[in-house]
C-alpha cells in the first residue's frame, strides 16, 4: 500500500457500562469508565487499484477485484493480513462517502476478547481514510461518523469515542461528540493484561440490561465521586460482580491479583483480566505489560 | 526537585479568536482556532522544603524561605531558571487547595511572544501538582481550574483548553470543559516559526473588542465549512488584516510567505510568525521547526 495513509488508535477496555438506547446512532451508546491502552489498532486506506481513483499500486492481485467482496460493497478489508468483513468498518466508509479503499487493520491486542477492536479500527478507519482522500472534516465529525456506524453494526456502544479521547475515559454521557461528554482520570499508569478468549456479547447482554444499566451507573458514580485509577479497578470489580459475566478461570485470576495485593478487574466484554502495575505478575501470571495510551486516535504517516 | 512530578502542556499558537465575557471565568474565555505545537513548557511541581508536607529535599537554601515570596503566597515559581511571579500559576495553586510547593516551569517556546506559555504553564501545573499531591481531580476538573486561573489573571482566555485537547484545535464555544466546546482538524503537519518580541495584550486589546469579536466569528465560520490546516492559516491572514494587529515586520513575513507559495500567519498575541510545512525556510528565514503535538497535557514522570 506505496499510496496509503495509516492511522492509529489505541485498544480501550471498558470496566464498566451502562448502556443507552436510542434510534438515532448518534445519540445512543454508553456512559461508562475504562482504560486506552498503547497496544493499539492501526489502520492504512489506499484507493482500491482499478477502481478509478489515483491508485498507482499494480500489486493487487486481479482475482480479487474479479470476485467482488462482502454485501457488493466496494471496499476491501483485511484484519492482521486476512480478508475479513467488519460491518461497521464498511460502514464508516460509507457515511463519509469514502471512494473504493483497501483497508488493511492491523490489531496488537486479542480480538472479540474485549480490547475494543472493533471500534478502534473503525475510527483508525475514519481518520486514515479522511487524510488518504482529503475528506476535509473535523475530528468530532469523523469520530461521530465511526461512533454511528459501530453502534448501527451493534459491534460495540462507547469504544469509539473512548478510544478517540485516550487516556483513562470516564463517559459521561452516552452518544458521539455532539451528544455525549467525556472527562477522565489523569495519567498514564503500567498495565497488565491477561486473556482467556472471546465472550459473545450478543448471548451475554440479552434481557439483562436493567441490571446492568444500574451496576454501570452506580460505578460511574463512585468514580466520579473517587477519581483515582484504584477506583476505576474496584468500581470495575464490583460491575462485574454485578452482572454476573465472569467465568470461573476470569473470576479466580482476579481474585489472585487481589489476594497479591493488586488491583484488577474483568475486561467488558471479553475473557480478558486487566490489572493495574505489576498486579498480574505479583500474582504469578504471564501477563502481557503495556502502558496507557495519553493521545487517542491519531494519523501517523501520508505518503 | 527529587520528590517532584513533571507534567508538559503544548505551547499553543492562536491564529484567530473572539473574546466572549462573563463574571465567572469558568465561562468566560474565547471561540477560535489554533495550533497545539510539540515545543512545550514542562513544569515539575514539588513540595517546598520545610512546609510541614512530606518532601525529603534537603538543599532548598534557607534564605529564601524566610524572605518568604510574592504577594504572601506559599507557593515558590522559576520561570527558565529564574524566580518569577506567574499569577495564573499561583493562582491555579490557590483553587487546587495545594499544600506549599516549588514550581519549576521550563518552556521551549519564547515567553511572551504568543505561545500561550502562561497558559500552558498553569494547565501543566495543575496536572503535576494533581499528582504530586494526590488530589485525585478529573482532567475536566484541573483543565476548569487552570482556564479559571487564566482568565481571572487576565493572561488569556482559550490557550488552556486548546493546550489541553492538543492537535489543531477548534474552540466552538468559549469557556472551560463544562461551558465551552471543542472540536479539531485531523493532522499533524510539521510546522516553522519566527519570533521578533514581544505584543502587550492590554495595550492591543484596549477598546477594540468587538472588531476583534466579529473578525474572529468570521474566521471560525470559514474554518467550520472548510475544516483543514490550509484554511487555518488563510482564516488567520484574514483575521490579522482586519484587527489590525501585525507591525511591518510581522506583514512583510508573512508576505514573503506567501509569495513564495507558502501559508503563514500571526500568533495572537505576539510578534511570532507561524508557517505550514517548509513555508518560512522557503521564503529565506532561519525559522523554528517543530510538529504539532496530537496529545494535549500529559503528567510525563513521578518521583
Amino acid at each position: 500500500m506505496t499510496d496509503g495513509v495509516t492511522a492509529r488508535a489505541p485498544a480501550h477496555l471498558t470496566a464498566f457500562f451502562a448502556p443507552e438506547a436510542a434510534d438515532d446512532p448518534a445519540r445512543a451508546g454508553a456512559t461508562g469508565g475504562g482504560l486506552a491502552l498503547a497496544d493499539g489498532i492501526e489502520v492504512t486506506v489506499a484507493a482500491r487499484a482499478g477502481s478509478g481513483d489515483d491508485s498507482h499500486s499494480g500489486r493487487e492481485p486481479p482475482a480479487r477485484d474479479a470476485t467482488g467482496g462482502a454485501g457488493g460493497s466496494p471496499h476491501r478489508v483485511t484484519l492482521n493480513g486476512e480478508s475479513a468483513t467488519v460491518a461497521p468498518v464498511t460502514g464508516v466508509l460509507e457515511r463519509l462517502d469514502v471512494p473504493p479503499a483497501r483497508v488493511a487493520i492491523d490489531a496488537a491486542v486479542p480480538v472479540g476478547a474485549g480490547f475494543g477492536v472493533s471500534g478502534g479500527a473503525t475510527l483508525a478507519t475514519a481518520f486514515a481514510a479522511a487524510s488518504r482522500f482529503g475528506l476535509a472534516r473535523t475530528a468530532n465529525t469523523l469520530i461521530g461518523a465511526a461512533h454511528a456506524a459501530e453502534v448501527a453494526a451493534e459491534t460495540g456502544l462507547g469504544d469509539v469515542v473512548a478510544a478517540a479521547r485516550g487516556g483513562i475515559p470516564l463517559r459521561l454521557a452516552a452518544g458521539g461528540p455532539t451528544h455525549g461528554a467525556m472527562d477522565g482520570i489523569p495519567g498514564q499508569p503500567r498495565i497488565e493484561y491477561v486473556s482467556f478468549g472471546e465472550l459473545s456479547t450478543p448471548d451475554v447482554l440479552g434481557g439483562e440490561t436493567d441490571r446492568v444499566t444500574v451496576a454501570g451507573e452506580r460505578a460511574l458514580e463512585s468514580v466520579v465521586a473517587t477519581p483515582t485509577v484504584e477506583q476505576i479497578f474496584r468500581a470495575g470489580r464490583r460491575f462485574t460482580e454485578r452482572v454476573e459475566l465472569a467465568d470461573d478461570r476470569v473470576r479466580e485470576t482476579i481474585e489472585a491479583v487481589e489476594s497479591a495485593g493488586g488491583e484488577a478487574t474483568m475486561a467488558m466484554l471479553g475473557r480478558t483480566v486487566v490489572a493495574l502495575g505489576t498486579g498480574l505478575s505479583d500474582a504469578g501470571y504471564d501477563a502481557e505489560v503495556c502502558s496507557v495510551d495519553p493521545t487517542g486516535v491519531r494519523v501517523l504517516s501520508d505518503g
